[in-house]
């Protein structure tokens, strides 16, 4: 068995955000998403079908929640959980370094 | 929404294994296990029903499986596929620093 690792290689100009699935189960799926100062399009939201789980493994990120005013700053090691249709977007992903993610999607 | 984190607090002395159950799906789970030195008791194996996802955080480990002559060596960011009975054990972990590892358990 020999491992991968989900930080290296993270160099190089990352022009749109990079989703690579992990693994895909019968009602979930694991996927990294690698960031590197990207957010969402102003005026746009996610409104999603599934759950999402989701880990910041490093850089560091901003995400913004309908009805709430506060924007929710995550460093590494910080989780959420996303409830379907909860309507969220990314406000900002760390300028500096790459932002990567950890996504479980479930139904 | 307020971020929880995975790494944090990790002060003080951990005798046993830690495990946290983060998510419960209809047919995976997510869970975050704490060691501190600990490893699986000689001439032990984990043989199990479930396929394993694990991500190692923090720290480091080393994992043998049967019949294999290396032990896999684990540091931040690598992540191993476990399929179900494939046995397997933790030869050591990290006695300097906590080790951290992410596993998702599924079928």
């Amino acid at each position: 068995m020999k491992p991968q690792n989900l930080l290296l290689p993270l160099s190089g100009v990352v022009p749109e955000e990079i989703f690579t699935l992990l693994l895909q189960g019968e009602r979930f799926k694991l996927e990294r998403i690698v960031s590197a100062g990207q957010a969402t399009p102003p005026g746009e939201w996610y409104d999603q079908d599934t759950h999402e789980w989701v880990l910041l493994l490093s850089g560091s990120a901003g995400l913004a929640f309908a009805g709430e005013t506060e924007v929710c700053v995550l460093q590494p090691g910080d989780y959420l959980h996303i409830p379907a249709h909860q309507r969220h977007r990314v406000e900002w992903t760390d300028a500096q370094q790459k932002t990567v993610w950890l996504a479980v999607h479930y139904k």
